[in-house]
């Protein structure tokens, strides 16, 4: 459930907290020459997708994005693009070690252009093309390393492991039981991870495994390792951004927002719907409504749903409820994030109808379609014709 | 370039060689009660694709696919109704390994039911659920296999590998340059793995880590590794399925075959389509003919193409031609393992046509649309109403 979470925990920590997200990658794995983290999902770069995630968790104040200088002009113009107001640019370096140690020193006076940020107890570092990434991970991950003072995400082994000798052959195979894979989330107590950095070596910089690794050497720290979900993977190949669009897609079916009219068969209409989807999906039936603490607009920027349904009767013209409910997405701002459906259901009592309707004679709201689209908003029309036996056609 | 090699090399070894498939897994990673070899793929088990791959490799001979025993009888209805010729099924045991000695014992006389089957010199050993094995890498395993004894696929560790303490905490991180993570497929001369698994302990059969392993361990065999591409990665969880199906879907939208009739117009725009798309992907343009040696039946039954295009002029009746393509397509059966697209283009000169033509006449195209949509095949039609300065509509 990716997007279910979206409205965010409600815990708090009696410590600060910020991240680091390297995202200096330079997409040769990839065979493609975006490197990945700026590569589109579902036309959003995936950095976007990562950064939102970090902004759904109340607890983390700065989000430090560390990128190469030629990027730096496409991140900030991301960042105000999407909104991320949380986020910060911050100049990367050659190597990945060096690039975290600048975006550290973004929280330290006279270290950098941010040093106006103020250090955090907590850092969390994270790769910037590991978007699935959920509050609950984050919160153990720091609460360890507050107590511990460093701890790291691990996934158990998916391959062996095994030791080459130098010409090419097997010379053991590992223990599986005994080793992990190291992931991220990582996060360290500020001072210990910043302290491990300043005693790196150009060889470290150059060469060194992982941030764990340099703690351990450099502080005595022995990072406190927690098991991770298996949604933390690192997008590497093209197919891991096939994987990644598909999951957000997943997600954005999970569940959907219906409203309806006061009209007796709409309501009907609306609890029928529910039971058709809600094996399927989560469903919720709204009666339209704008008054103050209207459920109707708590829906739309709870920004729990992406997927919305208005039911409405005998009236082919274009419903003022529409064009209000488009505003709303609008405001939520919804679509600047993921694609937004909207499915507006005309139902048409034949016996009280004063004529045939068709398809054609929704002039109007074919034009708001068209500005929809525009706005990444999807908005589609149903016709349903129906006699008291309930024929439903087209 | 997955289905462009479809048509197979032409290498032959000088020795006998033989595959066995283990697909005894549970699927419980999924978090879905379908085993992962038999989840769908464009609508197709998971294994047959990964069989399909096998088969198309002309110097393999029998391949051997383990299956638990309450799976025996799916996977020969799976064999059966995708024209598997070449694979046969065995009944695993409660774990992998003795799942591997199984299919082994196919080759073995008096040691199964199926022990008709010649012993090859080498036998590959592959994951069913790793559907995208080319031919190259079978071949580096299996003649490195013939010389060395042993011989298994690696890849460049993704993650960092770390020791853990008994009490959770890192113990030190492997350099990660010094491991590989083992994959599949491996190959082994017959005799040296059988052998290893004639002297397995239980405990072996219960934990042990893999093949290369217990020919190190039981025959003093060394393995050569060998640098196999990201393809091979396994299908574990639902976001592998999703890959692997964006992965097909790519690989068929690589090549097109546009068939034209004799008239000028047709194979200009034949020809215009070709410039047009050739950036994109592999297009051949052919025109329509059905004597010997046609070029367009080789075409079709190569397995190379799996969307075509016919361009027709002023035919709007339900042209011969597409009956004809739409049975070619049938015969070679390319629709019995994946979606077809079939689209055919109506030019129509407004200068010399009677009367002006609409998309609703085409009712004959639309009954055999509706047939061949049965046997997974999509057509498509596209009507362009022109005049001497190609004005295009609809
Ligand atoms: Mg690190
Ligand atoms: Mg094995």
């Amino acid at each position: 459930p990716l997007l279910c979470k979206q409205a965010g925990g409600n815990r708090t920590l009696d410590f600060s907290v910020a991240a680091v997200l390297p995202a200096g990658g330079s997409g040769e794995r990839m065979g493609s020459a975006t490197p990945k983290q700026f590569c589109q999902l579902l036309q959003r770069p995936l950095i976007s997708i990562t950064l939102e995630r970090f902004e759904r968790v109340h607890w983390i104040k700065e989000i430090v994005v560390v990128v190469s200088k030629q990027n730096f002009e496409l991140m900030s113009s991301i960042i105000e693009h999407y909104g991320h107001s949380r986020a910060i640019v911050v100049e990367g370096a050659l190597t990945r070690h060096q690039s975290i140690f600048n975006g550290l020193k973004a929280f330290v006076v006279n270290q950098s252009p941010s040093s106006w940020l103020e250090k955090p107890e907590v850092v969390i570092i994270h790769d910037a093309v590991r978007p699935f990434v959920e509050e609950d991970i984050l919160f153990r991950v720091a609460t360890a390393a507050k107590e511990y003072g460093a701890a790291g995400a691990i996934r158990p082994l998916v391959s062996t492991v095994v030791a080459t000798n130098a010409e090419g052959y097997l010379d053991h195979s590992l223990e599986r039981a005994k080793y992990r894979a190291s992931e991220m989330p990582q996060a360290f107590t500020f001072d210990i991870i910043y302290r491990a950095y300043q005693q790196c070596t150009d060889y470290d910089f150059e060469y060194g495994t992982e941030c764990l690794h340099l703690t351990l050497k450099y502080c005595g720290t022995s990072a406190k390792l927690i098991d991770g979900p298996p949604d933390l993977w690192k997008v590497t190949y093209k197919r891991d951004l096939y994987a990644a669009e598909s999951l957000i897609k997943e997600s954005l079916s999970k569940s959907v927002c219906i409203f309806t009219g006061m009209q007796k068969e709409a309501v009907q209409l609306g609890c029928l719907l529910q039971e058709a989807l809600q094996l399927m999906m989560e469903v919720d039936v709204l009666t339209w409504s704008l008054n103050k603490e209207s459920q109707c607009i708590q829906a739309i920027s709870s920004g729990l749903y992406y997927n919305f349904i208005y039911i409405n009767i005998n009236n082919f013209d274009l419903p003022l409820e529409i064009v209000q409910l488009m505003e709303l997405i609008e405001n939520a701002k919804l679509s600047a994030l993921y694609p937004v459906v909207v499915t507006v259901v005309h139902l048409n009592n034949l016996e009280t109808a004063s004529s045939c309707i068709r398809m054609e004679d929704f002039t109007n709201i074919k034009e708001l379609a068209k500005e929809a689209h525009q706005k990444n908003v999807l908005l589609y029309r149903l016709l349903i014709n129906y006699t008291q036996v309930c024929e439903a056609a087209q």
